[in-house]
């Protein structure tokens, strides 16, 4: 009777332990976690007016500056800057064609400058003209040798712990978890599910048109250098509508490129949550926000309180940014 | 001691039962249900070399004559006339105008006639121009009185019960279901879900370019008359690659315009299927092939053999086509 006893004993401990178990560990206690932990309740209790269905908790993220850093450049943008100097002596004639002699002297100012039609110049070199096995291929080399600038760690380890652990949270109750992001989907495919855990088929993000075709007798899909998304701004719900084809109650990003999603998805009808990362935290990560190149956030900034958005303050609402800082 | 031993038996013999159910009860025995059997239980058995790791279990689905009967026209064809004969009345101009005054007339095989810019021009009319909101509601109006012209039946009951069963089946063995289709994208997600069990995100389908905006301080999603993806024969690769971002290992089809996604589908490595239904039962169904004007397949069934597709004759093999059919 004693052994039953402390069986029972132990079990009840081990249940109490598990419910009690904080499934945001890298968050700390306050209103912003209190929000997205209270919203998660609500729309899951039974019962209750604004519980969801599970088919329609559709949680959509963007992906640069949100789930990853973006700083100092989008990530993708070195890949394609490292695509053209590793392509380079396959193309003497680009120590004479801007932006690509700018891009081999290193001169990212006067690339920069090169405007759209330069970076469209870039694209097409590195993106385009290609299987998209061969792209897959060469993002995944990069992936596993190139190193961030600043903290000298592979790119994919450059995602924030608390997006991981609000990712999970969110699936462990019914939620689907989307990348909508301004990012180029096939690079973002490369390692969204083995970093964040999200499918290929979850991953919306800007795309070039492709083409099918036969080429000795093997199929294969063709990259064209000719856009068919920019999922960003009002791309951003037309992404959402073309490929996940409803309205989500959750969404997440970090710069005014995200607004248009945060309005769309909280303009639904029934509880809706919006929420922007705000970079704040010049020691672990970067500061950034009205003023910044990249990942810019202004207008988000004015409205999130009349919107109801919540604003995650990353210096004060994560207690760790990098998984590597894991002790 | 008796009681404990009953139910002891009664577990066993359940367990029994649900062990030798039959997954596929409208398939009769035979090579074509004992083929796609043995496909999944050898991609699913672990240790096996033929095994493959769930998330990569993609199986895609064509639609129209395929998940549901296809004669005789296109459902969505149906729904397109039949709008055009509810807004006519806003429409005086369309008494003169063609191709709607054939339309309002009746006089399908004028309107056929007119060609892809006949179609184009009804296809403006019924499924661009209005909010995504206003065509997904239309559609569901639609759908709940609408009647096929030869069983009289709600257009979602003439779905195929074995292709249920198939689904459900791929779907407990790791599967994630994907429809593909030439239909509209946006007409199928109002009732895939619930048809089939496959939520919107996993359908595929042709789509018109959309634009977002904010009418009067609400945010809407505006469908263009404009075409975004023709998700057929070429496109479908296409769709698959921008969608899905993965090579499916199971595609099930039943035209010509599924040949380019079962030719991309079963060139990949490792263990693939393809998958074509032959509408051979003028009985219970319709018998169409090499000739028809609709659903036509001709390359595949001179390929299929040569390719290693299984080919399933509607007749010999699905005891029962309609879930109406059930006792």
């Amino acid at each position: 009777m004693t052994q039953r006893f402390l069986f029972i004993l132990f079990c009840s401990l081990a249940i109490a332990t598990s419910a009690s178990a904080d499934p945001l560990p890298s968050w700390n206690d306050g209103p912003t976690k209190e929000a997205v932990v209270s919203f998660v309740e609500k729309v899951t209790k039974k019962g209750s007016p604004d519980f969801v269905p599970e088919n329609q908790r559709i949680a959509t993220f963007d992906n640069d500056g949100n789930l990853w850093a973006e700083q100092p450049v989008y990530f993708q943008l070195i890949y394609a800057l490292d695509q053209v100097k590793k392509m380079a002596p396959q193309h003497p004639e680009w120590k004479t064609q801007e932006p690509f002699a700018s891009v081999l002297k290193g001169d990212t100012k006067k690339v920069m400058a090169s405007g759209k039609e330069g970076l469209m110049k870039i694209l097409a070199a590195t993106h385009a003209n290609m299987t998209a096995e061969e792209f897959q291929s060469n993002v995944s080399d990069w992936l596993k040798t190139a190193r961030h600038p600043k903290t000298n760690r592979p790119f994919n380890e450059m995602i924030y712990q608390p997006m991981l652990e609000l990712l999970d949270y969110l699936r462990a109750n019914g939620f689907k978890t989307f990348i909508v992001s301004g990012g180029g989907v096939d690079f973002m495919r490369v390692f969204a599910e083995q970093a964040y855990g999200i499918p290929p088929d979850q991953v919306v993000g800007s795309s070039l048109k492709a083409k099918y075709e036969v080429r000795d007798g093997k199929p294969v899909i063709i990259k064209l250098p000719e856009i068919n998304l920019v999922d960003d701004k009002e791309g951003k719900p037309v992404g959402i509508h073309q490929y996940i084809g409803q309205r989500p109650i959750f969404a997440s990003g970090n710069s005014d490129g995200d607004y248009q999603m945060l309005e769309w998805t909280t303009a639904g009808e029934g509880p809706r949550f919006g929420l922007i990362l705000h970079h704040t935290d010049a020691k672990r990560e970067w500061a950034y926000d009205r003023d910044s190149h990249i990942g810019q956030l202004n207008k988000g900034l004015d409205d999130a309180g009349k919107r109801g958005w919540t604003v995650i303050d990353m210096q004060k609402d994560w207690n760790m940014v990098f998984p590597h800082e894991k002790p």
